[in-house]
């Protein structure tokens, strides 16, 4: 406790004290940079709505809105989640925002039993599957916490002998081939990490598996990482992660309206027609509880990998001596959600939305997965508010969405974008996602590389609360920490100019930007301050947890409320969109470059046309390159309107152009050409998505195919910026 | 018990049905190469005897030396060691090779009490120190096994907080003082691996410590690694690691004749003067007893790379809370060792020695280090001796060597060079150490790059019993397993070509070499075969462990001898001695460029004369090539017998060039100018020395004077091989 109070107490008092002399120095620094997409009125303008705009978002009020969001459990829907709906609406009409709620009917499980776990031999034992009350954290004990289950589990009932897969992924399935062991009819035992759970549950499956126990190995967020709730801030030996088991790689939604919209008159699928549903039970637990059944297992030492952080050797199992009986009992049910939408008009052009969006529902109390980007969220349109207030209006209209069924598998946000395609294709400008804003002070983001210089341009222009530099500053600084040789010749000059730009990552999957980007084409980014975080779906995700190791100044929801509000305004207000292309081309080719490097080392290159793919790039490249001139110029001038506005218009249907509507080989819902999460991922981005599952498969003939379908999307992308020029 | 014995029956009904097979196979199919130093004549006539040599060694009789050897624990001095002394001279004997004790007056404690180590605060509870009996390995029980203690620890009686040092090196030090922990004044409690143990005490006592405990981290040798002992090989959680803790970077042999004989005359040191000797407590301790330590520390949670297996998250300590006192009581006094030094005369130079050497002495029975290796000594030494009832003789002289005293620092093997340097210097030709034979089936070696060639040459006619390959395609298909890019690449081809040769690795210290190469400058090599071996320097270190985990068909104690003995054969037979500097030159010049890529990332290049480096060894490699060109040239010729002397004597004399009278510097025992041990590593080597130390100390006036030395020393190399040419 007291290792913990220290860093706190030290932040309070720079909060109280420093924070906003450096937020204004920081202002100062960056005000005589003309903003990007604006002329030099537009921008000194816009400056100043921006530093009225973050002076408003405060610690006091994001304390309280985290407080009301996290009072109860509130799983999407149930009566809780719905409470919440009600707060986020009534809260956003209180700041003169109009807002409503939307309904959909989807599929949504809950236990209708506690499921059982008992290891069967070498002695019978059933698993507590039940995370402690914790004495300090009041809400622990709440009754109405959901007990351990995996959202979208099937119900079963299996007695089998266990083997234990390591992270039940292709390659550890291959390993445990290689000692002879074979998963069929058996239950496996497989970690949390290093993919999406459904995953998991996919490839258990297709292996044979019956059942399916996953758990969370003290190596990955438990004591191996630090201190563990509520000493610290990890996992502790009761805490299991809940989570859907959805097949996200194939597509997000309800399970029973793939495509279509889960609302009144959508034809529904049957259970068993679902393609995104596992047969098999699947469930969550402790590394308390797997330690029961990890250490009798007999069979083949792990092999290299397998150790997790157990105090003592692994072995995979897969012998008759032990056994496990697993049984789930899954109440499903079609049931409603409430997504939350909120709208700011705009004043010139109502028609280009900036959607900004964050879910709401949480497995337990979501202090920090989602409810902390709930308050961000409140907090920004609580200063959107302040600005209407004061006669500010955006050129383009603001949309808020507050997503519910996020956790089960993008249902609010999948069912609406579906519902509303056709309109989302002609007036969505971007989409803003944030999921958790804050777990911690370290700065993260993706997004289509169109955007990575508007964020960092955000980034610059807001103080990082505790080390009181800019929150890119912060941010680069950490990439060099991370980076050992790059510190090596840091070291020597003291400068920072041997790091590039802080890096912005690929967009996968695993929260809502997914519809908009990977389905229509929508550019998106999500972004958020992580931290040491091991409570991740689990009971003590909660109020307690957030206030003593998350954010106890609350400070960094307010940073983060700041910033997201800030690149919304940028996009909403600008005259010319700040999106730039040549970023998007760069990425491309090192994507196509390294996804080559694997075709020669695999010596899978003959069906591959390199030079087309590299001439499509070049043309891109060139004609990004003439566009953002060309934008620049029509910005400069005052009676360019119509000419910026084709501009403007291309700028966001070159990533529509991405998308193909064949979609992707297996999953065709997936139609974006460069970004889909990775079939064996989820959660990570598999860029140049079926070219490179293509090369993974070895299959040149696809592999040939896949390559013609993005150097298409690029011409039809270069096309739409040529003829903006014309 | 059951997963263990399943390779060893596979491998042993390979070893009666195949091996023999194997062998001859592997025989046939290098027949045809001519052996590198002999006459087309001369190859085909060693290739015979060879074959004859390498049929003499059985596993029965290494098992049954084994057995012997490892009857009772052999500390140095001890009377059970005496007895190991004994076994080996007779033996020697019985082949018909002459054999001698040789007896030296080394500075030698034994603790005298056990050790006390004890948790005073926040309770009081005295750590048990002991290796528990293991029914099932009779030995274990034996009372004759000394107490675990550290050789050469300070007798001492401290009590202080204790600080977590993790590896107990410089750079964790560091991290310590970044979270603000000081350990002047404190115990500290360091954990085995990365360095020599007498490293992590010159570096507590160094940064102040009072007292160094040192225990073995389940991460890092236990059951992280996989299953303890008995049940697997790994250490158990009451097992520790004795070894000496002497100042071996500095220099090694008897602590109080330092570059002297320890003979009766030899002027000796008082105990003060030393420089070798720590001046704090030392105690090695089991993760059973570390827990008890570990687990209560407060202060700082650990700095990334600190955290061990124990299941818990580690803290450094350093408060007032947690305190230990340790006491030790040593006795030290000046004791005898016994070297057996067997010899058989060469038939045409008998001045000539090709030196064989293994220690005897152990922390307890020695099994693996070091009677694997005697072992193998006395299978090849008997094999030598059937040869010579044949009519064979070497045409140089075989000197055997059975050092006593190298667990607390070389220090049979360190007087004997002093003693006999300049006799050494004249006749020595190589020195071919072994230390742990086996403790698996992977073979590994280090040696001077002049013997590269060899050592590959002889591994391709000496076949791996597990995999009926050679032991060179065993051992070049794990370094590509342990190559992912590699495999990556050969997945495609099946051939094996895309992996150079299996990488010989660089001398440091640790074993007998290091008087030889890096005292005298005698081109020396090192080599077994490793495995799963957690029980280093423990009680378990004996026979149930070797014939249960490590060799269990002793068939790799019968490979070793083949190899070492065929290497000595090739060396003691040849007319033009097998060793090549072009290798060497290859090596300088990576060792240069890597040591110039860290001058240059530190800005450190000035006082460097690089150009004048690089022409020494572009002088030094092209008048390796005119050598090797003119011995081909001289063994072809039938009468160039004196032209082919000078080039052999111009091969030896090379490595004695790379020495510098004056030494290196702070430590003007080690004299070698490439190789030497590193200061903070103790068992890896730090090439180009004094030059990469003055780097690490960023003093470019030091870098520029190393440097100068190895010039030097490279163009000494040169002009002995060109004048050998005159």
């Amino acid at each position: 406790m007291k290792n913990v109070r220290r860093p706190v107490i030290a932040v309070l008092i720079f909060a109280l004290l420093g924070f906003n002399a450096s937020l204004r120095s920081v202002w100062s620094q960056n005000n005589s940079t003309q903003l990007d997409g604006f002329t030099a009125a537009g921008s000194a303008t816009e400056r100043n709505w921006e530093t009225e705009f973050r002076t408003i978002p405060e610690a006091a009020s994001a304390r309280e809105h985290l407080r009301r969001l996290t009072a109860q459990p509130h799983v999407a829907g149930t009566k809780e989640d719905y409470d919440t709906a009600i707060y986020v609406r009534d809260q956003m009409r209180s700041y003169g925002i109009s807002s409503e709620l939307k309904e959909y009917d989807v599929l949504l499980p809950y236990p209708r039993q506690p499921t059982i776990v008992e290891l069967v031999a070498p002695r019978r034992e059933r698993l507590a599957l039940k995370e402690a009350v914790v004495p300090e954290d009041p809400s622990s004990s709440n009754p109405k916490i959901i007990p351990l289950f995996n959202g979208y589990s099937a119900t079963g009932d299996v007695t089998a002998p266990l083997v234990y897969v390591n992270y039940g992924l292709p390659p550890d399935y291959d390993a445990l081939k290689k000692v002879g062991v074979d998963v069929k009819g058996k239950i496996v035992l497989a970690r949390y990490g290093n993919s999406f759970r459904g995953v998991k549950a996919k490839v258990a499956q297709d292996n044979g598996a019956v059942g399916l126990i996953i758990y969370s190995d003290p190596a990955d967020d438990g004591y191996m990482q630090g201190d563990v709730f509520p000493k610290g801030p990890w996992r502790p030996a009761t805490s299991a992660q809940r989570g859907s088991v959805q097949f996200l790689s194939t597509s997000p939604g309800d399970p029973l309206t793939p495509g279509t919209p889960a609302i009144p008159g959508t034809p529904r699928l049957k259970m068993e027609e679902a393609t995104t549903l596992t047969r098999i039970p699947v469930q969550p637990i402790s590394y308390g509880d797997a330690r029961r059944l990890l250490e009798p297992l007999q069979g083949p030492l792990r092999p290299r990998g397998f150790q997790g952080g157990l105090p003592f050797a692994y072995h995979v199992g897969g012998t008759a001596g032990v056994r496990v009986h697993l049984k789930t009992d899954m109440d499903y049910q079609v049931r409603k959600i409430w997504n939350v939408i909120s709208r700011i008009e705009g004043a010139e052009e109502k028609d280009r939305w900036v959607v900004m969006g964050n879910h709401r529902d949480a497995w337990t109390f979501g202090a920090v997965d989602p409810n902390s980007g709930t308050t961000a969220m409140l907090e920004a349109a609580r200063a959107f508010g302040g600005l209407l207030k004061k006669g500010w209006q955006p050129r383009r209209t603001i949309v808020l969405c507050s997503w519910d069924g996020e956790e089960y598998g993008l249902l609010g946000s999948t069912e609406w974008v579906e519902e509303n395609a056709t309109e989302l294709k002609q007036k969505a400008v971007v989409y803003l996602n944030v999921d958790v804003a804050v777990s911690g002070a370290n700065f993260g983001a993706a997004s289509v590389p169109s955007m990575w210089k508007l964020i960092r341009a955000a980034t610059r222009d807001v103080p990082d609360p505790k080390t009181g530099k800019t929150v890119y500053q912060q941010w680069q600084d950490r990439t060099r920490d991370d980076s050992p040789d790059a510190e090596l010749a840091d070291a020597e000059t003291g400068s920072d100019t041997k790091i590039a730009e802080a890096r912005i990552g690929a967009l996968g999957s695993g929260s809502d930007f997914t519809p908009f980007l990977q389905h229509l084409g929508i550019p998106s980014s999500d972004m958020g301050f992580g931290g040491d975080y091991g409570v991740y779906h689990s009971a003590y995700d909660d109020f307690y947890w957030m206030s003593h190791f998350g954010d106890p100044t609350f400070m960094y929801h307010v940073t983060a409320a700041r910033l997201w509000g800030t690149i919304a305004m940028r996009l909403a207000d600008s005259a010319g969109l700040p999106l730039d292309y040549r970023d998007y081309a760069t990425q491309v080719r090192e994507f196509f470059a390294e996804s080559m490097k694997t075709a020669r080392q695999r010596k899978l290159t003959s069906g591959i046309d390199e030079k087309q793919m590299n001439d499509a790039i070049d043309a891109f490249s060139s004609e990004a390159e003439k566009t953002e001139r060309a934008r620049q110029d029509a910005i400069a001038q005052p009676r360019a309107g119509a000419r910026l506005q084709r501009i403007n218009d291309a700028l966001i249907a070159v990533e529509r152009d991405l998308t193909d509507a064949r979609g992707l080989r297996g999953r065709n819902w997936y139609t974006h050409q460069i970004y889909a999460p990775g079939t064996y991922t989820g959660y990570a981005a598999q860029p140049l998505p079926d070219f490179r599952q293509a090369l993974e498969d070895r299959n040149t003939v696809n592999a040939g195919e896949a390559l013609n379908r993005i150097v298409e999307a690029l011409k039809r992308a270069t096309e739409t910026l040529r003829k903006a020029r014309d």
